[in-house]
């Protein structure tokens, strides 16, 4: 029960990335997201990666792959949107 | 060493919402962001709060009470303008 619990937790939170990354995709439109804020995450979701790797416990591990691999879009394209701003800018 | 390896992943993963929060705030513009992830996760970082709350982990309880309060800033104002924008269409 508390696993499945747990499992609900970790699915949510990992899958709400997906709507995000479908509109960053679509729209390629970044004005409004904070990069540092992804960049700080994604920093976040890879140290529980290496967390998970080291306590060898395969749902954190999973859970934090795919939020990596998802946050990673997310954060390279408002990088760019936002070094490309600031070039213009310049 | 672990125990401060998961603190920092767990710092970062919830204080990466601060420089979003701050944005939206400021600029009050939400186009870019996905309401339905802010709803998803804030339902899944509540979920990992009960989760913390019947596993007694006073980390996990802490990590997800702020990020549930940072995510629900982010979630409730894009919802507004989301709907907002919806009725001025209508």
């Amino acid at each position: 029960m508390l696993t499945l619990f747990g499992f609900i937790a970790a699915s949510l939170t990992t899958f709400a990335f997906i709507p995000q990354v479908i509109k960053t995709i679509k729209t390629k439109s970044t004005d409004d997201l904070s990069p540092v804020m992804y960049g700080v995450l994604l920093s976040g979701v890879i140290c529980w990666l290496i967390y998970g790797i080291i306590i060898n416990d395969l749902p954190v591990i999973v859970a934090n792959a795919v939020t990596a691999c998802l946050t990673a879009i997310i954060f390279f394209i408002s990088l760019k949107n936002h070094l490309k701003k600031k070039k213009v800018i310049m």
